[in-house]
C-alpha cells in the first residue's frame, strides 16, 4: 500500500486536514503516518530516511503533504525521494503576486499558545462545561449565545465544539417537559431571549439516542420523544427562536449554522 | 480594508482554516468573511453580487478561499470580479497525475454526519464528559489514554480536544495532594499504567491559573504549585509515566504529542 506523510516542524494538524481532504477524493487506499514536531536538522534527516525505507518498500514513490515554518527542515524533507506538496507556500506565493506585499516568517505558528485567542478559547471551554445541561443559570449574561433543546439533542458536543474551534462562549439548557408543558420560557432564560438558538431532531432519531442511555425508559420512548419535540419546535416559533435540526448533521455542521444565522464571529482560525 | 471571503457549499471550515492560516502569513489586515451552506444555483448568485459589492466598496478585488462538492455552484463563484483560490481543486488536479486515478465526487463531505468515524467521535466526547476529572474510576478499560497531573495542569481542555478531533477516547485523572505525598500510583490507576500519560506545568504558571479559580487559597500558592509538581514529576519518573510539560503549548500541540509519544491513532481526520 502506497504511504502517505503528514509532515511539519508543528502539530502537523493543517497538513494532516488538508491532506486528507484531498486524498479522500481518490478510490486509492493510503497507509497515513503524521510525523509532527520535526524542528531539528537531525530529526529532518532521520525522516527524509524513513521516507526513503518506505518509497523501496512500496516501490512507488510516498506522497508528502508538509507545512514548515523553517525553510531549511522544510528542503531536507523536499530533497526525499518523495512526492512532497507544501500547499501554504504554493498559495502564499500566489498571494505574494496579487497583494504585492512580502510574507514575514511566522514567529508563531497556527496551533500555539501565543495565538492572540487562546486564553479565550480555554476560557469558553470552561465556560461551556461550567455552563452545560442547565447546570449553572446564573451566568448566561457571559454568553455569547445559549443552545436550548431538549435532552439529548446535540447540544453538549456543539457547546464544546464552539468553545475549541471558535472561541465562544456558549451555554446550554436542556428544557425538560415540565419547561415544555407550560409553553411559557423558563424564567432563567427570558432576559436572554436574543442569545438562544434551538435544536431540534426527528423523535425516531431521538427515541434510538436516549435508549442508548436508558434502555426501554419512558424518557426513552418514541411517544415522549413525539411529545417533546412537538413541544419545543411550538416554543420556538412562538418565541421566535432560531433553530435548526440537528438529526442529519454534524457538531460542525450544526456549529457553521449558528455561526452564520447568529451573525458571531470566531475569534478563532 | 479588503476583504477576505471563504465560500462552500459545505461548512467552509476547511476554506477558513486553510485560507487564514495562509493570508496570515502577510502583514496585511483583512475583513474576514465566511459563507457557509451555499448549496442552491440561486444563493451562490447571490454571493457573486455580494462579492461584486465588495470589489466595487473598497476598490480591490476580494481574496476568495472556496470549497466546492458542486462543480456548478463552484464556477458561478469563480466568475465573480474577485481573486479565487480553489486549493483543493489544485492540489486534486497534480495528484491525479501523480495516481493516475480519477478523482470521484465526493458524496460525504469532509465535515459530515456521514464519516465513518462520526459516532465513534460523539461517543469520545461523551466518554471525555463522563470520566473528566476523576468523576468515574470504573472506565478505565474503554480508554485509549488516560491524562493524569495535578490539578489545572490542562488535563480536560486536552481530553476533549482529543476526543473532538481524533476520536480518542480520553479520561483524565487529577492527583490529590494525598496521592502524591504517598509516592504511590492510586490503586484504580494501576491496571492501567500503559495508558497514563501524564501532564506537568511550571510552578508559577499553575499558581496564577489556580488563582483565578480560587484566589489567595492555600491551593492556589506557590509553596503548594511547588510541592506538587515536584512529587508529580517524580511519581513520572519512579513509574517511568511518559509526560509533557504543558507551560508553552496548546491543547492542539499538548495532543499532538501525546498521539505521537503514544502510537495512538486518528479515528478522524
Amino acid at each position: 500500500m502506497r504511504s502517505a506523510f503528514y509532515i511539519s516542524d508543528g502539530t502537523a494538524i493543517t497538513a494532516e486536514t488538508f491532506g486528507h481532504a484531498t486524498l479522500s477524493l481518490f478510490p486509492v487506499e493510503f497507509k497515513h503516518i503524521t510525523i509532527p514536531f520535526v524542528e531539528t536538522v537531525e530529526k529532518a534527516r532521520e525522516v527524509k530516511s524513513q521516507l526513503e525505507q518506505a518509497a523501496s518498500f512500496s516501490h512507488e514513490k510516498p506522497i508528502v503533504f508538509l507545512t514548515f515554518v523553517n525553510p531549511e527542515l522544510s528542503e531536507i524533507i523536499q530533497s526525499s525521494n518523495a512526492i512532497c506538496y507544501d500547499f501554504i507556500s504554493t498559495f502564499s506565493a500566489q498571494i505574494q503576486r496579487e497583494l504585492n506585499v512580502e510574507p514575514v516568517p511566522k514567529v508563531h505558528r497556527t496551533h500555539s499558545i501565543h495565538e492572540q485567542s487562546y486564553d479565550y478559547r480555554i476560557a469558553a471551554v470552561n465556560y461551556a462545561l461550567a455552563n452545560d445541561d442547565g447546570a449553572n443559570i446564573k451566568d448566561y449574561d457571559q454568553a455569547d449565545v445559549v443552545l436550548v433543546g431538549v435532552s439529548r439533542s446535540g447540544k453538549t458536543p456543539t457547546s464544546l465544539y464552539l468553545a475549541l474551534q471558535y472561541g465562544i462562549k456558549a451555554a446550554n439548557y436542556p428544557f425538560t417537559p415540565d419547561d415544555l408543558e407550560s409553553g411559557e420560557l423558563p424564567r432563567c432564560l427570558q432576559p436572554y431571549k436574543d442569545k438562544l438558538f434551538g435544536l431540534t431532531i426527528e423523535p425516531q432519531r431521538l427515541a434510538a439516542i436516549r435508549n442508548e442511555r436508558m434502555a426501554n425508559s419512558r424518557y426513552a420512548s418514541l411517544r415522549q420523544c413525539r411529545i417533546e419535540i412537538r413541544e419545543v419546535e411550538m416554543l420556538y416559533k412562538r418565541f421566535k427562536i432560531p433553530h435548526f435540526n440537528s438529526t442529519h448533521h454534524s457538531v460542525e455542521e450544526i456549529s457553521a449554522k449558528i455561526m452564520a444565522e447568529s451573525g458571531l464571529q470566531r475569534r478563532k482560525y
